[in-house]
Order: C-alpha cells, then sequence, then structure tokens
C-alpha cells in the first residue's frame, strides 16, 4: 500500500495514500482496534454531513466565512449524504467518548476532498479548507457529535421506526376489524376463562402500538434539540453571534425536519438524557411487540397439538430434520429484536449516567445503540407484517370447539344463581368431565331453557366496535 | 391463637380469629411464604379502597346495589384510607400474578368489618354484604388489581415524585442563579477545558431535571387509563351498561385527580405499558439524578486532594476510623437510589413483555417495583436538597486559582492565530510547566498587551442570563 | 418521648431515651428519610454482630484489648444474635455508600448496651466500652460493611437459596425417573414435534438446576474473603500484626463457614465484584426457573382449551368473577421472582462498577439487592416445591391424543424415504388432516405394515435412563 | 444479475446464479430483511464449519456415511475454516429463533460446493451430497446452531477475551510491583483518606482481572458441554449408536478444545443457561474494567485543575477546538465497551428465560451478544494495556505534595491520643486552614517530637509485597 504523510498538532503520521482522511483519523484507527473496524454508524456520519453543511452556512451567513469555503464545503457534504465517501469513514464506536476523532475524520475528509473537487492534491499546494479553522469552525466535538447523535436518532425514529410500526398497526387495525365478531375463547393465567372475539384481542394490540407511538413522539421535542453552537463546554466560546438558532435553522432546513437550538447547552453536552429518553420509548414498543408476537405464536402453535386458533403464513421449512414442519419465524425474529431492545437500553441508560462536569463521554456507544434499536424495531415490523400479520386467519373450526367446551360460560350465571353455586357447577363439571349445561341442570339450579337464555357465549363478549 | 372457621369455593379454613381477612386470604398467606410477610404495598391497598368505594357507588348510581350496601362498602373503604385496618393485609408480593389474592383479601375485609361495624358477628346472622357477589360486584381481580395499581402509581408520582424533583430542582435554579458570574474551569473527559461559569453548570441540572419533569408528565395521560370496567377478559361481562365511565368518575371524584376509563379494556389488562411508560421516565430522572449527584460529589472532592472548588454541608462524621472525616453521603445516597431505580425498571420491563393472551400476570412485581421508585426518587430529592443543594456554596479562592491556571484559556486564542499555534502554544507551556503567557510571547505569537486583551476567562463564558 | 443528649465529634444530639443508639445513628435518621424506616436488612446486622465479637476476640488475642472489653463486647453481639435487640438497628439503605453510619449504629447499641448489662446508665459515669476505641478498634466502616456484607450473603445462600433450590430438584427429579416411561408430543418453536418423554422433559430442568447450582458454588471462594483488616484504605492502618488472618478465624469458627481473609484488601474495599459474581450466578438460577415455571404452566393450561398434559395442585380459587377456575398461581410467583432477580442484577451491577479509588460506596445497595434475591429464590422453591412440584401429574388421555395424532412422527421415515418424501406425506395429511399412516400409503411411498413397523412413538425418545 | 433455480420442500425459489446457497437461505434473505445484510456471527459458521466436518467423520465411523461423502463434506468444511466462502452466508441474526435457516445455508453450501469440486454444476447430473440427507444427517438444526454457540463462544472467550485480560492485568502487576513504595494519599467516597502506595492501588486491580479470570473459567466446564447427538427434542432421534460422544470427541480434537457431549441434551437445547453463565462473568470483568479505567482517569486528570497523581500517555490530540488537549480516551472506549457488555447481559438474559418446552429459540440473539462481548473486552484490552496502561507513570511531585497536605494523616493518632481528639485536631486544621503539627501542637495534645515520631505516611501503609 502506499502512502502519504499527513500531520496535526502532534506531528506527522502515515496515511494510506488514496483515502482523504487525515493524521487523527488514522491515528484514531490504530489507536482501536476494537471490534469490527468501521463500526462508527453511516447515519451518524450524515447526520455529521448535515450539521457540517449548515455550520458552513451559518458561519457565512454570519459573516466569519466565505462564500467559496462554505460552497467547498456544502459540495463535500453533498457527496456524503449521497453515499459516494462511504469509504472514507474506517472508524469505531470504540473510541474517544466525545466522538472527536469522528468529527475529526470528517473535518479531515471535507478538506481533502474540497482540496481534489478544486483540483489540487492532498497536502500540496495553498489549502482550500482547513480542516480545524474552517470545517470545524465555531464548533467542538463537544456540540457537533451530540448534534449528529440527534439529527441521525430523529430521521432514524421518523423514517424507520415509527412508519414501520405504523404499517404494522394498520394490518393489526384491519384484521381487528374483520374478526371483530369472530367469538373464541378467552384465557387468563394461560388458563380457560370467559369468551372473547378475535377482533377483541388484535384491537388490545393496536392500542398498545398506539400508545406506544404516542410515548414515542412524546419524546420528540426533546430530541429535537440541538446542541450546536455550545462549542468546547457549553458556552459557546468562538462562536459568532447568534450562531446556534441560525445552525438549528440550517439543519432544520436541510433536514426538513423540527430541530432547534437546544435553550440550555450544557444539558446538552454534558448529558444525553433525550437519547435515554426516546429509548425508553423504543423500549416500550419492544415491550409490547413481545406481547404481541408471542401471543400470535401461542394462539398459531399446533398443528394438531396446540392452540391452533389462527393460521399464519408458512414460509420456510421448519426444520431440517422434521420434515412438513412449519414455525412462527417471524414472531422470534421480533421477539429477539425486542430483547436486543431491552438490552440496548441497559447499555443506553449506563452511559447516561456517566457524564463528568460539562461532558458525557458515551456518546458512541449511546448513539450505536439508539440506531441499532430505532432500526431493529422499524425492519422487525415491516417483516412481521409482511410476512405474518398480513395472513393471520381464524381457525373457525377449532375456535369453535373449544369455545364451546369451556367451562367458564358458567360466569354468565353469577348474576343469576350467585358466584357460589356458579362455582360448583364448574368444579362439578370439570370433575364429572361433563359439560356446563347438564351439570346444571343436573345440580337442579338452573333450567334448560334458562341455562341456555343465560348462557350464550356471543353475547359475554359486551359491545363489538 | 384463636381460630374461626372461614369457607370459600374450595372448602373451609381456619383463619384467626382476630382478623378481618377470611377463606382466600388464609389460603395465600398459606401457600406464598416468599419473602417477608406483608409485602403487597399498602399504596396498593389504598387503590384497592378507592375502587371499591367507586365500584359501590357507581352500581348503586347504575341500579345493580342498594344503598346500605354501597354505604356500607363505602365505610370500611374510609377506614383503610384513614390507615385504621392495616394489620388485615398480610400478604406478599409473591403470590398470583394478577393479584386476585389481595382483591379477595380487600373483599373479604371490608364484608367482615361491614358485618361488626352493623353490630354483627363475622360469620353468624344474615350477611351484611357478601365479598363476592357484592363487594366484587361488577368487577374481577383482573380489572380491579391494574385499576388499584394505576391509582396507587399516579398518586404517587405527583405526590411524591414530582414535588420531591421540583423541590431540588428550584434550589438548583435559584443557586444557579446566585452564582451565575463565578468564573472557574469547565471540564471535558475529565480534563480542564475552557471557563464556565458554576451558575451555567447548575443550570445544566435544572434543564435535565425540567426535561425528566415533563418526560413524567408526558406519561401521565397513558396512567390515568383505568382497566376498571374490563372485569373478567376485558368484555365487561357483568357489568351494568356505562359502568366503566361511571365508576372511572367517581375514583377520580375520590382521588381528585384525572382518572378516566381506558378506551381499550383488552390492552388494560393484558399489558401493563404504562407502567412501563411512566417509569421510564422515573428511570430516566435516575439518569439525571445520578449525573448530577456524582458532579457535586467530585466539585466538592478533597478538602485538600481533590477538586474542592464547592463547599457542601458536613452532617455527620464520616468515619469511624479516620477522625474529622467528612463525605457527600446525600451524593452516595442519591446515586444508590439511581442505580436502584435502574434495576427496578428491568424488572419492570421484563414483567411487561410477559403478558399472555388476555391478562398479563406479572402485576404485583410491576407495582411494588414502580411504587418504591417513585417513592425512592421522591423521598431522595427532597433529602438531597434539605442536607446538600440548599448549602452548596462556591469555594472562591480554590477556583480562582484553578481558573488561572489553566491552560486551556488558550482555546480564546483560536479565531486570532488559528487552531495550530494556539495548539504549540498549550503544549509548550504544558512541557515547561509554564504560564500561557510567557509562553505566548516567547513563542512570539502574540504580545503581552494582545494577551491580556484577548485572554480573558470571564469574556469566555458566553452571555449569562 | 423523652430524650437524651449523646454527642459525637460534631456535637450534641438529642436521642429517643429508650434507645441505646447513639448521636450518629441519630443523625442518619434525621438525614436520610428515604424509603421506609430501618430497611437495612437485618442479616447486615447479624453479619455485624458476628464481626464485632470476632474482632474483639481478635483484638484480645493480639494483646490490645482487655478481656473484659471483649467480653462486654460478645455479650451484646450474642444478644444482636439471638434476635433480641431488633427495635435498635432504626437506619435505611439509603444512607452514606460506605454504610459507616450502620457500623456506628452497630458500635454505639454495643456500648449503650454493655453499659446497661454492667449496670450502668448511658451516659453516665465510666464507659464501660467506648464505640470508637473499643467497639470499633482495628477496624473502619471500610472493612466492616463489606465484611458483615459478605457474612451475611454467604449464610443467605447456603442457609437460603441453595437448600430451595435442592428441594426443588429433588423433586424435578423424583417426577422425571417416575415419568420417565411417558412418552408425549415434544414441541419445538411451540409447534409439534417429535415425540419425548415426560420425565426426559423433567430431566432438563433438573440439569439447569444442577448447571445453576454449581454455578453458584463455584463463586462461594471468591465470596469467602473478607475485607476485614482493611480498615480505612486497604492498608491495614491501626491493626495489630497479624489481626486479619486471626479475626477471619474467629468468623470462621462463630458462622461456622469457610471465611479467610481476603488476599488484597485493596479489592474488597473498593470493588464488591465478589457480590456481583455471586448474584451474577443468582441471576443464572433465575433464567432457569424462569423457563421451568413457564413450561409447566403451559403444560398445564386448559382446563379445556389449552395443552392439558399435566395436572397441577389446585390451592386457590383463581378468580374473583369466573367461578370454578383454578390458576398455576406457584407458576406466577416464581417467574415474578425470577423477574426481580434480574432486576436486582442489574442494580448490583451498576452498583458494582462504580467503586472510586479505595472505596466503592455502593454497598448498603448491593448488600440488599442480593439479600433480596437470595431469600426470594430460596423461599419461592420451596413454596414451589410444597405447593405445585410434588403435585404434578401426566394427564394420560390427553398426552395420548396428542402423540397419537402428531404428524411428526413421519421424522421416523427420514432415514427410511428421505427427507422429501417424508415432507411430502406430513404436508399432505395437514392439507387434508389426514393421518399419517393414510396419507403415506395413499402416496405409494409405504405399506401399511412398514408404517406400523417404523413408526412407533415409543422407538423415537431414545434410551431412557 | 443471472439466477438459477433451487428448490425444497415448499418449491422453487430463484437464486443468485454466483452463489453456493441454495432456496432455503434465499428464502430467509428475502423474509427476514432486519438490519444489516449477513450480520450472522461468522465465527458461528465457523463453528458450523467444524461440527458438520465433525459430524461427517462420526457418521462415517459409526457406518451410516460412505468416506466419499465424508470427505467432500469435510473439504468444504475447511474452505469455510479458510475463510474462502465468506460471501455465502448472507443471513442475519433476527431470522428464526433456532438458526435453522443458518444451518441449511451451511448445509446448502457444502452440498453445492462439494458439487462444483467434483467437477459438475449445481443442480445438473447425480448430486455428490444431499443438504439434508447428507451434510445434515444425524443432526438437527436444534442441536447443531447450539452446538456451532458454544464452539464460538469458546473459541472467543479463551482466544481472544482470556488473553487480551491477561495480557492487561500482566502489564498493571508489573506497574504495581514497580511502584510499591510511591505513597500516595488514598481516597474513599472521594474525599481525602490516610496514605496508600501507587502499587497497592494498582494490585488491587490486579486481583479484581484475577478474580474475574477464574470467573469466567470456572465457566468453562459447562460451555464445553455439546448439543450435538439430540436432533430434533434432545432424544438423538435419527442418529447412529454413540454418536453424541463420537461427534464431540471429533469437534475436540479439531478445534484442539476441551468440548465433550452434554449428559443431558433436553437441556442444551431448550435452554442456554451455559451462555448466561460464561456471559455473567464476562459482566464481572465488565465490571471491574470500568472500575480499573475510571480510577485511572480520575488519577491522570488535570493536567492543572485535577488529581493529576499519574501520567498517561498522549496519544492524539483531544479537541477539534481546544488546542492542545489530551485526554484519557483508551480510558472512554473502555467504558463504553463496559457499558456494552452490561446491555448484552440483560438481552442475554431476557434471551435465556424464554425457552419454551424443548427449544429456545432466541439462539442467534445470545450467540451474537455474546460474541460482541467477548470480542470487545478482548480487544479493547489488548487497546487499553497498548496505548495506556504500558504508559502509567507517577507524577512523583504532585503526588508529594498531596500527601503531606493531608489532614487523614491524623488518623495514626487514634491509637495513641484517642480517635475524638484527633478528630478535634483535624477539625481545627481544616477550619483554620493550618497543618495537622501546628494544630495538633497547639491543641497540647501531642509534642513536636511526638507528632514527627508518629505521624508518618510511609509507615501508616502497611507491608508492602
Amino acid at each position: 500500500m502506499s502512502f502519504r504523510i499527513e500531520k496535526d498538532t502532534m506531528g506527522e503520521v502515515q496515511v494510506p495514500a488514496d483515502k482523504y482522511w487525515g493524521a487523527q483519523t488514522e491515528r484514531s484507527r490504530n489507536n482501536f482496534k476494537i471490534g469490527p473496524a468501521a463500526s462508527m454508524p453511516k447515519e451518524i456520519i450524515e447526520g455529521f454531513a448535515y450539521l457540517k453543511k449548515a455550520a458552513a452556512y451559518a458561519n457565512h451567513e454570519l459573516g466569519v466565512l466565505p462564500i467559496e469555503k462554505r460552497d467547498a464545503i456544502a459540495a463535500v457534504c453533498d457527496e456524503i449524504l449521497a453515499g459516494e465517501l462511504t469509504e472514507e469513514f474506517p472508524l469505531v464506536i470504540w473510541q474517544t467518548g466525545s466522538g472527536t476523532q469522528s468529527n475529526m475524520n470528517v473535518n479531515e475528509v471535507i478538506a481533502n476532498r474540497a482540496q481534489v473537487l478544486a483540483g489540487g492534491k492532498i497536502g500540496e499546494g495553498e489549502a482550500v479548507l482547513k480542516a480545524n479553522d474552517d470545517v470545524n469552525k465555531s464548533q467542538s466535538s463537544n456540540d457537533t457529535f451530540p448534534t449528529g447523535m440527534h439529527i441521525a436518532a430523529y430521521k432514524a425514529v421518523v423514517e424507520v421506526t415509527i412508519p414501520g410500526v405504523e404499517k404494522l398497526r394498520d394490518t393489526l387495525q384491519r384484521k381487528s376489524t374483520e374478526f371483530m365478531n369472530v367469538v373464541k375463547i378467552g384465557r387468563t393465567h394461560l388458563m380457560d376463562a370467559t369468551p372473547i372475539t378475535l377482533g377483541q384481542e388484535l384491537s388490545g394490540y393496536v392500542a398498545q402500538l398506539n400508545h406506544g407511538l404516542k410515548a414515542v413522539k412524546n419524546t420528540l421535542a426533546h430530541l429535537a434539540e440541538l446542541a450546536l453552537g455550545g462549542t468546547a463546554v457549553g458556552t459557546g466560546l468562538n462562536t459568532p453571534n447568534g450562531y446556534d438558532v441560525v445552525v438549528a435553522k440550517h439543519i432544520a432546513t436541510f433536514t426538513n425536519l423540527p430541530f432547534v437550538t437546544a435553550p440550555n447547552k450544557f444539558e446538552a453536552l454534558a448529558a444525553h438524557d433525550a437519547i435515554v429518553e426516546t429509548h425508553g420509548a423504543l423500549k416500550q414498543l419492544a415491550v409490547s411487540l413481545n406481547k404481541i408476537a408471542n401471543d400470535i405464536r401461542m394462539l398459531a402453535s399446533g398443528p394438531r397439538s396446540g392452540i391452533g386458533e389462527i393460521l399464519i403464513p408458512e414460509n420456510e421449512p421448519g426444520s431440517s430434520i422434521m420434515p412438513g414442519k412449519v414455525n412462527p419465524t417471524q414472531c422470534e425474529a421480533l421477539t429477539m429484536v425486542a430483547a436486543q431492545v431491552m438490552g440496548n437500553d441497559v447499555a443506553i441508560t449506563i452511559g447516561g449516567t456517566q457524564g463528568h462536569y460539562e461532558l458525557n463521554v458515551f456518546k458512541p456507544l449511546m448513539a450505536a445503540n439508539f440506531l441499532q434499536s430505532a432500526r431493529l424495531i422499524g425492519d422487525a415490523c415491516v417483516s412481521f407484517e409482511e410476512h405474518c400479520a398480513i395472513g393471520i386467519e381464524p381457525n373457525h373450526a377449532r375456535i369453535q370447539e373449544l369455545v364451546n367446551n369451556s367451562l367458564m360460560l358458567v360466569t354468565a350465571l353469577n348474576t343469576k344463581i350467585g358466584y357460589y353455586k356458579a362455582a360448583e357447577i364448574a368444579q362439578t363439571a370439570h370433575k364429572n368431565n361433563s359439560t356446563l349445561k347438564e351439570t346444571a341442570i343436573a345440580l337442579g339450579y338452573v333450567t334448560a331453557d334458562e341455562f341456555d337464555e343465560w348462557v350464550k357465549p356471543e353475547e359475554m363478549v359486551g359491545s363489538l366496535k
């Protein structure tokens, strides 16, 4: 491999000749060989591209950066956003906890790439842009990384998580309406209980997801607050007057999302409670999705020795040894995602607690876990919707058989003959393996007509809407 | 001990003669000897008292319960709320996961106590109230327990957590204003950074708590939804028409809190995402409080070999072996509480995932962890405020000494001489153990006058509000 | 209430006249009103009683404490161990993170109680014992609290957790042997799979518990290491020569457990990895118990619309609204306990990470969570064994019905006709709702005799031991 | 792209013509678009290569597979182990929870690659190997995936984690010895305490890591147990006699690691407590490493306004805005890794709880989290050792200054003048900002000579070894 010499304030460094990054990126690459290379999420790099461009615009607007430099910076940012420079960001999550080195990676790539775009050669002639003095002007890693993190997180939530959950929610809503009159046995404690309809069951899932979506949305105002303008410690040192508001405006424009400058920059650097907050809501969604997926696989279990009340799509052979087996694989993927999100929540929580003084240095950890959760939930909901939820159908014969047999239909008699006598009927029928009706009559508590009049599963499910 | 015989649908049970509880409570007491006795939180019992009274009122209002029975029920509920029957609830958290046995405990105590209040003897003569048919009328454990849980949780949050956090927030706000002009060294990565004021630092904590309070409040609408009226599986079987709305109205009246009936009862029984959601926000507060308490103990560390920039109250001797030692004990209590809340969040999360079909059976676990967190946060904030935050004072001499020595004041020169030369000054001064000013002049990058003009800590902290 | 005046190095304090505690306990009681009073686990106080007595013996043995003082200290320690002074320890978990105030609580109670035992009056005349100089001689809170914590933790594990788990393991082992030939359907992915015996299923649970018990025992050597002798920072300042070994020997003798002095006292004060380690193994047991309890409730589900392959004891009425309902309540208690232990593990983990320099100040948090887990697991296993596991019985009719119907018996044909043809048989039978045998013959892949010869559930379960 | 048609028991599927995988892999690729492609860890694929080869050898040895087929399978496995087929495994973690599809991916690649190696074309002519009947012979996904998972996990722990931790431990041990006589101030509660040496402090870290390594090794016997031979449900259906022992022997030989067949296959399929157990020990290491890294950054904090007692290597510029700033970046990477491992532990714990009946279907989740933790700990320890620990040096001047000033040297007087008078000296000196010595004399408690005789920091640190 061929190399060129780059330097920073600590001296010279050999850098691969065909890469745009500079000395500090290379130092980090060598000093942090932890886990797979280039693990810093690409969404973070994109977040940086938005903010570097916005900073250039704000700096120009406020008179501290010439228009040529602004445009040179913006041109490279646009290339990054177009996905053209993906090989230029080799750093890992497990670097400095402020993400300084990824900030410098972006600064260096922008400066060197601009040199080339201007027809120059890296490191030769007059520099079109200086990484620190121009590209990083009015910025610090300490305010850029959290800004890039909020941009990436916000976008992931509104572009991947929420649409994915909504797609699943919509399908469950349709199915709920469709099956609103399918009366089936209810189950509590995993045991037979009074009747419910399949549509009612599904409506509970819809309500869970609606609550979860609302919970996520409740957190977005905090996530929309940007640290940029706080620079090193939150005081805004070395920024022109009004910069924080202007730069946030440009970020909002470029991303088309409602970002604003954080009212308190000290909080925005030293704590990442907004990440903790939104991820808390993602975790709530994970809890809900786990419940839903688990129910569906239990309801679909069988085909002959399980519950078997619903049918779900058969997507792939389920066993390498048991021929003809089909499994609820989408439920499994979704519940594994849920477990991952719950684990990520703890990693984020721990990272969030450990800010010291003016800076939290668990930023890359928090960003990486957040972005994984946001994407996994969104992707898994889409997968689950397309390959499972959309194909849910009632197994009417099985449903009918089970509801008719249920001893808990006796509950309808409570208000007629009292809880104690009703219990006696159920217990006796259970012991004798007989039907409720014959037992009720045999015990002399009701007549056959009364029983038929009072015990109607379809009238035990309340109003159906 | 003397006993009386009580019975339920399974048969007879010996119950201590001096207690109001009945057969089902006694069965549970014997079958679940897990952990300390009577661990079911008293707040849950109070929640039950509110809802039993409200159910009696709703049942009467809707024509299914005579006024005498309503008033008999309400009278005992009022006694429970007055704290007069605390010895009557001996059950543990670790019982059935629906809390059925605690529901029956309340039903039995109300029925038997009413018998005595009416001048009767337990188990003799005509029963004033029947535990199942009257006290539990239009109810099931499956909707009462989550209702009691929401009442208890909501009350704890608004009566203990929020006021405690606000009290601390207010004091930190006052201190922030008071110390807004105390210029001190900033620290990032635990290392010296550019200046900040003590008031600015504290303002970050205030912002954290304000965000946390807002996050908690965002969740309250979900927590205000009550399951009552869903009965066994969410269908509302055996409830009079309109009951759910009416009973929620009475609960709102009795508690003076904005409770409403849950729009979807299936969700309200089978999932406890509202508990997950609000506790997620409590966990966010724990994260914030951990950061704040940890900063304060580091800033107060010393007295001679630490940071020592602030003074905090000396409340108690700190060591049984080191005479004269004083420690940041309130910070320690608060960070231990934070760790507990983070652990509780995982217990609640796991409980929340495991609803099956129509019922989540981790209710007592979720309730107990939630109530512990809500109380600990509130109590610990009050304790921290009264015994620590209120007494925070700057150690002016120490602050002045450190800020004057700081190499990071060099950052003010970035915009004058560029990042590279500024770095050289700082590195040289560090190596030579010299001052920034003498090094800057020696390197020939600035004059003495320029240095004094450009490097002013008090002008490096931005606007102070 | 009447008071007396006590004092410490900070001055005078009013203390309830009828209590033995002194100034520092009272300060803590007033300064830490967080959560319920007296929450510091009594097991910790007992641990202190053992170590104070052992320290007195060691101090005497090494010539720094007269025999009269040794015996005066030991006499009160014996009273504490006999449970006679339980009202004298009013402090909470949420105090200083070193537990200093509980150490002083014990010192003060011992000194004042000794005064009374000697016929004196508290605070009057010559002091029989001085709290700091005598009772706390050769000690610091920093080494006493972790010592008390290890004593309490070790005892809880070997006296409550392990016996409880072993009791359950033994019963499951007996049941496994008893049901070793009960051939039933196996289930993977919740779906029908090839046969297994009920005894084999239970043997998996036994293996889990055996592994868990071994994992716990593997950690005990670390937990047996005692910090005592390290005093303030681990250097053993102010202890006589050889003290650490001697005092550990006395603790081992008094507790009849294999305690030793920690080879490295710095680790023993500054980190509590032994607590983290053993609780990690408790968490593993929780994971296993969750699996077992969940399986059992699914296998017992029904009675008419679930799996219903096993019967478990009916211990209490299961519903306040559904007459005759019986639920797997012991499974629910056990899985709630499991969730609690998993949450506690996170609290302990977080506490364990946050030692600073020479001391970890999350000691009471870690101790309280550990002791709760140890007790809950032990208690819940005993409860589960006595009220559930011991009564597990196969529902032979149901088991037979399900195994005969299973399509996965087709797997036996893999080695005869290949996976593809076997799959075709299973899929066709499933589609046509026909039996495997008639389908196999209809497709022409086997004769009736071959089918009967090759497909025998009882020969598909491997060797039974 | 060009395609070929592959088929499985469900029908035909289009597969990219240049890939070796078959129908089931392709189905999975299309059905599970969740997160980044090909996320299934390559270590798992390698684990499969070992086990497929071993199964072929065992099948041949036991007479059920011809030698040609054995060698054809082994040849492709060797290619996989040589890293030559990395593009052939496109599946994700978030697939079926049994990992069936990754098992089939391996089966299909082996069969098709063998066809090509034999000079044939995929899907044409007589098949050299059949994916299910030959490559998967005597196997099921249900026993292969956990076997591959244990192989991968065991290898990662002994090849990456343990060597990395040992490397760091060795360097800390060397530094501890080197600095054993460097007397410095101790700190408890972050406050000044009695003296300690730098070597003693470091010895505590060494003890932590030694305990952690021992804890990990304690778990390896469980991790060495292999599920292979259990096939579908643990009964070993369709395996030749003695197969489980023979196949484990071959795996042990091929990997040169002490693998054995699991004594209980039901546990080995339905639970993954061995993964939970070993990861619990990895989490303990994370707790220890967090403590160590956090201490080191606090001790190195400054350069002028922190603790500053040690110097660590300056590896890269620390700030994009503050010139000359250097940060404890390796400490930050290591503590972020610790937080990740703690989060992963929760994901694994949750996955571990959710086995149902004969199978745990959270296998890929558990494997992925485990392998990430094992690698991150190992890598981060190496990075931390090479770029931080190896360069730790005492800042003697600073250390001397702080120890001389300390008020806690007064503790040495406890045994001479008693705790109370010693406290008075320390408090008075603190109040008057005077030295201990002048205060002690002024108060008349000691003479100057006594003070010098009794208060010697270097004699307050105990025996140094």
